[in-house]
């Protein structure tokens, strides 16, 4: 479709999958499924498919620009748009949108994280083309739900309202209610009801829909970055942007826009997704072999071992004997083992390190 | 007392602490317990203190006259003997007796292993002492055993006869047999007995009486190695040593000697001894926090984590959460997690990665 855009959003953080993301190059720098490529190589090739190379934009922190141009080699340099701070991802989206008003009003945009799994790409690239096609013709903010294949806890779920048809997407609904994270109880009734969606975090909307949903829902944001509309691509954007995100609040766009606005549709789909959160959704994305391991590493001999995930440098020998269930990593000098029962324990592990051994093995 | 001399063999290979010790660096060059000094220092400084450093003689491996050096700073070279060949520690003591024949006729000599963990130094001299009066004064080829505190199955054990002692050793006694590795079940009945000692591989004698014994019963060996009586410490020493190496058979000197003659005894101790030839037994001889890890390393982090063997190289940070009872070691670049209870597994280990990944890992 013409005026079709994308927006790759690659400034998170994260030590959920410590020590293998660390925060010089955190979880969409990694190759964490072991497929040859790292997860934002992945998703710009992905998007790459349905959408002029130039047209996609990739917003990432000051720190990570460098990173970003290694890895999507080709990419120019203009469209590698850098946040001076951190503030979540309705500036993130608001300073993108408001850039591209400057190339092309009638844009029509997908807004994506960099670091999520999806396994048919196909199916994928057929749902967004629908959800393009929709936005085009309607004033909708849209969202990617996600057919929910079993109770996690990791996720948001987005309840369905009416299903609201179109001749080429039969699968989208207004939008009830969203709701986060629920306990493994709420979990199950919710998956049970066949209503509840994850929410996958993946948006399209045309500029235009969602410039006026910044006006309504976040007006100082939108003002914010509004005022920038002649500096964008001038020497004075840098200036700009620093004196902007130090005055803008932190905010999600759900929080910030979709949980309010009023013209939020879901397209539900069913595609082999994972925003790989966790080790355990990691786990679930993987191959594994005849004893239920993940493995990852090219010198790697088990013994006894089931179920584990093990991912390790490419030179490095490593011989594991009667572990169940646990994860093994090693990067950059720093092993880690855990049950992977306990891996909600890794954020603490990291806590003690930061404080004991010091940010350089963070 | 003068005439002291000792042998401290140091040819051994082994892969029972691989990948800690591998065949580049065996156990002995190897800071196996934490010390700060490998167990070929710790022997080397132990016997300095009973006798004179130009007394002390490393037999050894060709391929580990380097690692001595290295390692024992000062060593002349002289003191230093290399074996072309491995040949057992029959040979290995026959060499270094006839060369020390050259140069002390009278001498005293203990034999020992290099790679031997000994906890109470004090006692282990003053045993030490004890025995070299007796053969000074006796033709008594005398071994050291060690009070058992455990059904060791790894270890041999000799069994005593009459007593037989001197007004400085009242823990002598004459031996009734040599019994190899034995099963649970006789090592039990073994240590409840009273009359069973482990083999410590620890032998103090005369030389007039070694020669004497190696030309009564491994007859063989001491013609061979006699025939070079005029070339040791000669440049004609290392042409002679090739020759007589690939003409000698391989055989123990419990096995050619102690087995055989009949002048033997053994000097009763109890010094707190291990030979290390297990990570069971390392984990014994190790001092072990709070919660029953014996753990090597300086970045090191236990969560839930209890009776377990951690040996890895200091600059590595380490975080293990909810291990019981397992051994993890890391070595140049090579990883093993095994339950403490299979390490025998380990020797497998080792022929799978030489059969899969080559002789460098190994």
């Amino acid at each position: 479709m013409p005026n079709t855009y994308c927006v790759i959003m690659a400034g998170g953080l994260g030590t959920r999958f410590w020590p293998l993301s660390k925060s010089l190059a955190p979880k969409q720098f990694i190759d964490i499924v072991g497929s040859g490529r790292t997860l934002i190589q992945q998703t710009y090739e992905r998007f790459a498919k349905i959408c002029p190379k130039e047209n996609i934009f990739v917003v990432t922190s000051v720190d990570y620009k460098e990173l970003v141009m290694q890895q999507l080699v080709g990419i120019d340099e203009s469209r590698v748009l850098t946040e001076p701070l951190r503030r979540n991802t309705a500036p993130c989206i608001a300073y993108a949108s408001y850039k591209i008003k400057n190339i092309d009003p009638e844009a029509n945009i997908i807004v994506a994280p960099s670091d999520h799994f999806i396994q048919n790409e196909d199916v994928f690239l057929s749902e967004i083309s629908k959800g393009l096609e929709f936005v085009a013709e309607n004033d909708a903010l849209l969202t990617l739900g996600i057919t929910p294949n079993r109770p996690e806890t990791g996720f948001g779920y987005i309840q369905v309202d009416r299903p609201h048809f179109t001749p080429s997407a039969q699968n989208l609904y207004e939008v009830k209610t969203f709701t986060e994270k629920p306990g493994i109880d709420l979990a199950r009734i919710f998956v049970e009801s066949g209503e509840f969606f994850w929410n996958s975090g993946i948006f399209i909307w045309s500029l235009k829909s969602i410039l006026s949903a910044f006006e309504s829902h976040l007006s100082d944001v939108a003002e914010l970055f509004g005022k920038g509309q002649k500096l964008y691509g001038t020497s004075n954007e840098v200036a700009f942007l620093n004196k902007t995100y130090s005055e803008c609040q932190n905010i999600s766009i759900d929080y910030g826009i979709m949980e309010k606005a009023s013209n939020v549709f879901v397209l539900c789909c069913d595609f082999g997704w994972s925003d790989l959160g966790t080790w355990g959704s990691l786990y679930e994305s993987s191959e594994k072999d005849v004893d239920g391991n993940a493995v990852k590493g090219e010198n790697i001999m088990l013994y006894g071992t089931t179920n584990c995930i093990v991912n390790m440098p490419k030179d490095k020998l490593v011989v594991i004997q009667g572990l169940d269930d646990y994860i093994v990593v090693e990067s950059e000098g720093t092993l880690l083992i855990c049950r992977k029962e306990d891996e909600q324990q890794i954020r603490q592990f990291v806590n003690d390190v930061r404080m004991n051994k010091g940010e350089y093995f963070i």
